[in-house]
């Protein structure tokens, strides 16, 4: 009866409305301070202030709705202001962090619609690090089901920033990142959009969430969402004349952007905002606007380090499919036992075990395999309804002595369950393969979204998509696996609610650097856009960065040194990572492949310690439960020193650190494999100045040792 | 690797290229003939006779495919034709007859698309009762998936014949049927087309199949398809100035047709023709051209009759849902313990426990209760996803409490789930659904497609849906449920493969009688049409036909007299008979409620003792496992006075016959419940001249008796 009690307090609330319409919430700190009011045809409005600059303008508030002749745009009166305080700490199930602070004051506006007497409540949460709101309508007589055509949420710019961003698509986030003006990204954006299986975009100032910003004054903003649930993925439209960014929200097949139910609310729009870049990265908004977490014993979700026969498709040096008999599969009745193989399928058990005795001999969790599973030979492109079972292996797949086999030698098998967008076929068959994982000892399933979305027509980004995502992790936690999903919506803090959200890719992976390549600048860019809604499984660790090595008629390029390649293990924050790259190349460099096998995968600690989206970010971590630290450094084009201070070691306490760095004469393009390595004594009182290449890097693991450990080696 | 043998034998075959194109094929009893043709460009064409008069002229065969040039239209050689006969009698689970004759003569004709190589085959099936053909696609290299833009198989009408038909439409089915002439339809096609909560017509000139013809020498003709199996529903365009039908199939909502693979076929086009229209009723065509059963054990199927808690919702009188309280619902979020009941409910335990006394009584099998479930408020209309959970009960229903209840009575309750078209939905909570039957004791389930599909801008007979429908009926049967399935699509004989398939609607049922009436002739025409894919839970039995007794807003009429909604029992086959009305209803007439209790539900035998589309039906069956008969007889809207012999009965044997008749005044609409019962003493040497009323009928009872027991009873 909450509808009752509404109307209600809705009475003694009108005796309020004599009040100021226009009204401020601090931060709990007093530096951002967010400005309420209701313009003169009761439109709302909002705007942004940290440290008594403006970051957002008077910004309208709204929403268009289909075949509704008022909206929910303006006309509007406030009938009630609550304001509130909240701190928590809390625990995440795994994260950059043993501990979260999540601490705001709230002001919630109820609204009322005079023309139509429908209620709407904008609540605004004001953090030390930015803000976030969201729209929420209770139940109601006068509002049941209705139609978002349009959220008309703005987020008014106060100049042409530089930003970065990439193409709006409601298909695709799998674009190189572009650092420009805001008045230059209608020119830019053609060139921007290059080319992928699936992708739909939309505007010549369209462009995605989440964004940085970089003011001329020198304030970094990140525009973003949190808890996108049952709603579709929000895009920003920019007026570039005004400077005004509106929000895009992506279609369903009809053009419709949301089917929305009172009660009900939208997801969170964020502002993160900072004059020091840093903040931006350790900024825990987005998750601390998610719910807390919704699975009762989060025991069996763990952090974890795998191998994989994945870079070798992606190469092109072996193939996915088991044979080039058929020009379609039809699964059932098409007669693999009998086809003739490829002689390029990468599954084989033969390959596979190859890969799990790697991965045993230096400490490895699991093994990824993709390809294992018959369809693979028509997979996508064809709008093909049932693709894969996600059970049948291939013949030369021994699927239950691969088990056995990895058992044996202490390693996990990683599910993989390419969708090709089919999802409905993907959730008919999602209840047995979940079950066959568990009968199977598969703990955590690769996911995936390649090609165009059936049911045919829809989006990857829209609310039927969304929803189905979700209902994926939240099917995988009732079978206690965590999920890794690629090409499904870009996190937005999804994760703290559903900790089996592991990881998404969602993003330009590294895969693309097989497929001629991202900007060597890439990965200091990621972790201020992509890693703010959660963590990316972005498959590092590639230490051959000539792809023709692998597949002489592949001519990409890694645009990275190796150094750098190790440092992304710290500064590319994922409790799944991958060392991607072969067994054999490994082999050849095993003193720097010793970092890999070294560093943490779950933290008690992060310290940002330089950053400089597109130019670059250093970090240091502490692992959880022990004492060790991490430091990561990557760089973008401009070779540069960085400078840092170890004082966030304890003090008193000694500690070796092993320094992974890029040679004198490294650079990503001419002379990639060029590191040094070099161990010495560190103490919370040194420094560290350390030269990184174009595209380059260092990795640093720090151990605390006793005195006689670190006999002969030089104090830093 | 069927695709390399097809390639092997396509040498061998190409010697008897040779051949004379023109070939025709007879039926068994050879009254029945078939000519195929290549046109001189390559197009495959056919044509029919029937005792050596056309049925069928010179039609084209082929299919439009999305980008591609060549099509599968013409440019075709005839590569092998391959003649066999088949015969084989089949025991259906339920059914009209205990046994069913299988018998043809076949002609595969494999035809190579010269300038693309591809190979297609046309497969005719022509049996004593009409043609059926597809289009089947082998493996082969040059062709694997490609998108029906339009099937081109034409049906060229020999003049402009009567027809009985409803409008295109690629969401509903529930029309009353138009008796026109074919030149007539286009003028008439505005008119034809009521209102429904989801209906796209396409076409002036669209029909629905199964179409009835009658032409002006006498030949009746029936077009429809047969095992409709991940393909979209098939309508007919006619071009009105030739007379010349092409086949126009449901698009999905990107307009596209089908989306095939090969290996793969379509469904059968089917052309049943006799110049009596009798062996219309007869023909078994359409099973016979679908696969045998799929179930190993099918003992848990078996008919059904019941009553439910749903005329009442029907005509008003109560109502699905519970509370006026909630704009919308929000399923585990509206509180419906606390909310307000509206005291229309018509799922109460109370009531409900009134069907089952009610039930248990009379002997009755089964009882239905729709509106049990929490979601009713807001069910359609909404486009909404999350619309039911199939297993909530409203608070006023004691599942548990009418479970026992209905165990200890005998009586089994047949569980309700209407989907609101949300099939995402379904399917997610189907599993659960299915196993919640079983834990309670449920083994039927009648299923509901109203309103707007979702995926959204789907269409309920696209191939996606026909995809969903079959997957739900599939899913049944693991479970061992019977499915009951209203709009869904119109059935095309895969009851033969599926048995427990026990019913669609999937046409205009009794439930129209209250939403404005039906014309009184509808039931001379369904068994012609919607009947000859399966059996139709017409739902009859009204015997109260002024629908404002039962809710004084309400003015339908149930435009039939209730010796007419006796007949049905019979001449409306179905393994599920619903007795529609009340109770009280029922005890107001027991001695015509006496004809429910006793009508057979399994038939041994059918005889089709008259019929003429639109004006009357008359048939005899006899009653698996006993010696009873019933005979039943619906009348049109002119009096007429049936003919009947009883030679269908035993010779020698007497039988008592309980007549149930309209009186000399009934009429539908002024005088529907006059009728008169008699008991009279048959044997096979009988006749009846029995008189129907306007929009009457009759229907008989046949018991053997013992000489003792005919005493004082007349000879007919």
């Amino acid at each position: 009866m909450k509808m009752k009690n509404l109307l209600v307090a809705s009475c003694l609330w009108l005796s309020f409305t004599a009040v100021a319409v226009a009204q401020k919430v601090a931060s709990p700190n007093g530096e951002v301070q967010m400005q309420f009011e209701l313009l003169e045809d009761g439109t709302p409005a909002y705007s942004l202030f940290y440290k008594g600059q403006p970051v957002i303008e008077t910004s309208k508030l709204g929403l268009i709705l289909k075949n509704d002749e008022h909206n929910l745009i303006n006309s509007f009166e406030v009938i009630e202001r609550e304001e509130s305080d909240f701190e928590e700490t809390w625990e995440p199930v795994w994260g950059e962090e043993s501990e979260i602070l999540n601490k705001y004051n709230e002001l919630a506006v109820v609204l009322n619609q005079k023309p139509t007497d429908r209620q709407m409540i904008i609540r605004f949460r004001v953090f030390n690090d930015g803000l976030g709101f969201r729209y929420e309508f209770p139940q109601q007589q006068n509002l049941g089901h209705f139609i978002i055509e349009e959220e008309r949420t703005q987020f008014a710019m106060t100049g042409d920033h530089t930003a970065f961003w990439i193409p709006g698509d409601y298909d695709t986030q799998e674009y190189d990142y572009i650092e420009s003006r805001l008045s230059e990204i209608r020119g830019k954006m053609e060139g921007s959009i290059t080319d992928n299986l699936s992708q739909t975009s939309f505007s010549d100032t369209g462009v995605q969430t989440s964004l940085l910003m970089k003011t001329d004054e020198g304030l970094y903003i990140n525009l973003h969402e949190a808890a996108l649930v049952d709603y579709s993925a929000m895009h920003l439209e920019l007026d570039d004349e005004n400077m005004v960014f509106e929000s895009w929200l992506t279609p369903d097949v009809t053009g419709n952007k949301v089917y929305m139910i009172a009660p009900g609310k939208t997801p969170w729009r964020t502002i993160i905002v900072s004059d020091d870049a840093r903040d931006i990265l350790a900024s825990r908004m987005t998750y601390n606007l998610n719910e807390p977490v919704a699975i009762d014993d989060t025991s069996w979700i763990k952090p974890m380090k795998y191998v994989g026969v994945w870079w070798e498709m992606i190469t092109g040096k072996s193939s996915w499919h088991y044979t080039n008999d058929f020009a379609a599969v039809k699964l059932g009745e098409t007669d693999f036992e009998n086809a003739t193989p490829n002689d390029t399928h990468g599954a084989t058990t033969e390959n596979v075990k190859r890969y799990i005795d790697f991965a045993a001999k230096h400490g490895f969790d699991g093994v990824l395999v993709e390809g294992w599973n018959i369809g693979w030979e028509d997979w996508f492109g064809n709008s093909k309804d049932y693709v894969f079972d996600f059970m049948t292996p291939y013949p030369d797949f021994d699927l239950k002595e691969i088990r056995d086999y990895a058992k044996s030698k202490g390693v996990e098998m990683v599910m993989h369950h390419e969708t090709s967008s089919s999802v409905r076929n993907y959730e008919r068959h999602m209840d047995s393969a979940y079950q066959f994982m568990k009968d199977h000892g598969y703990n955590a399933v690769k996911s995936g979204y390649v090609g165009d979305i059936l049911p045919r027509g829809e989006n990857h980004y829209s609310q039927w998509l969304v929803n189905h995502y979700q209902y994926a992790i939240e099917k995988a936690a009732d079978y206690e696996i965590m999920v890794n999903a690629h090409e499904a919506v870009r996190p937005t803090g999804v994760a703290r609610t559903w900790p089996n959200l592991i990881a998404n890719e969602s993003a330009r992976g590294t895969e693309y650097q097989a497929f001629g390549g991202s900007k060597p600048n890439h990965v200091t860019v990621l972790p201020f856009t992509r890693l703010i809604g959660g963590p990316m499984d972005y498959t590092p660790g590639i230490f051959e960065m000539d792809i023709s090595k692998a597949n002489p008629e592949n001519d990409s390029w890694v645009n990275s040194t190796l150094a750098n390649q190790l440092a992304l293990y710290v500064t590319m924050y994922s409790p799944l990572q991958m060392a991607a790259d072969f067994p054999e190349n490994y082999e050849r460099f095993p003193d720097a492949f010793q970092f890999i096998k070294d560093v943490g995968m779950d933290w008690e600690e992060s310290v940002y310690l330089e950053a400089e989206p597109g130019d670059y970010i250093t970090i240091a971590r502490k692992e959880k439960g022990t004492e060790k630290w991490f430091v990561g450094n990557v760089n973008g084009e401009t070779p540069r020193t960085s400078k840092i201070s170890f004082d966030f070691l304890e003090p008193g306490q000694k500690y070796i650190a092993t320094i992974y760095s890029d040679a004198k004469d490294a650079h990503y393009k001419k002379n990639p494999q060029a590191y040094n390595i070099r161990k010495v004594v560190v103490t919370s009182k040194s420094d560290l100045k350390q030269w990184s290449a174009s595209g380059g890097g260092y990795a640093i693991s720090i151990v605390p040792a006793e005195k006689k450990e670190t006999k002969g080696l030089k104090k830093l």
